[in-house]
């Protein structure tokens, strides 16, 4: 039986994929994919994701060089959700951090901390906003 | 500024949790949040989802027994997932399997290969179907 099988794409024809280093097991970002660009991550060995903002397929680092070579994708027992192990290039944050999970909830009502470095200026990348 | 502010819960007023096993960084399972349930996680340190199947407030082990201590709580760059750090009891797949993610996809057309051992048999938890 195929794996295509075993996956439950949403209304929109989505499915998220959570992106993790296979080497140090930090989750790096979660972002969304279709059948089209789960394919291309196949064929390709390189992530590819549907963007539902600029609704715009693209490759992760086509602008920045921070690309994401897969070695591993597993699915959950719902078939909804992904898990793709990757060796990253660079830094996975648009926001120039290793992680997009550069945050954590702090004690107290609300509050936050910074829990990375900025490993790069995301205006040299991407220029100024 | 309250690190709810920068959370963007989705139309249907949720966001996505991504668990990983603090001690291993295995990433054990995905599931969804509405604010109430977040809420609830802080004050209890248990993790409460939302369902969106059955509609339905749960905490995580309610029947299985196999609870997650919350150990972190972070957020990504777009405020649009979470990602909580636990301390997983038991197995978190209502497979019986520690993570979700007990199938990979394998070299060939649409193959797939199941990566864990099952910890514990669901029957004996939930009962027969």
């Amino acid at each position: 039986m195929s794996f295509y099988e075993q996956l439950k794409f949403d209304a929109n024809g989505l499915i998220p994929a959570i992106v993790q280093d296979q080497k140090t097991g930090r989750v790096l970002m979660m972002a969304w994919m279709n059948r089209a660009s789960l394919e291309t991550t196949l064929q390709t060995g390189k992530t590819h994701f549907w963007s539902r903002s600029r609704q715009k397929f693209w490759m992760k680092g086509e602008t920045s060089g921070h690309t994401q070579n897969v070695k591993d994708i597993a699915f959950d027992c719902d078939g909804d959700t992904l898990l793709i192990q990757v060796e990253q290039v660079g830094a996975a944050c648009h926001e120039g951090y290793h992680s997009c999970f550069f945050r954590s909830v702090q004690e107290g009502p609300g509050h936050f901390k910074t829990t990375e470095e900025r490993l790069v200026n995301p205006e040299q990348i991407y220029g100024k906003k």
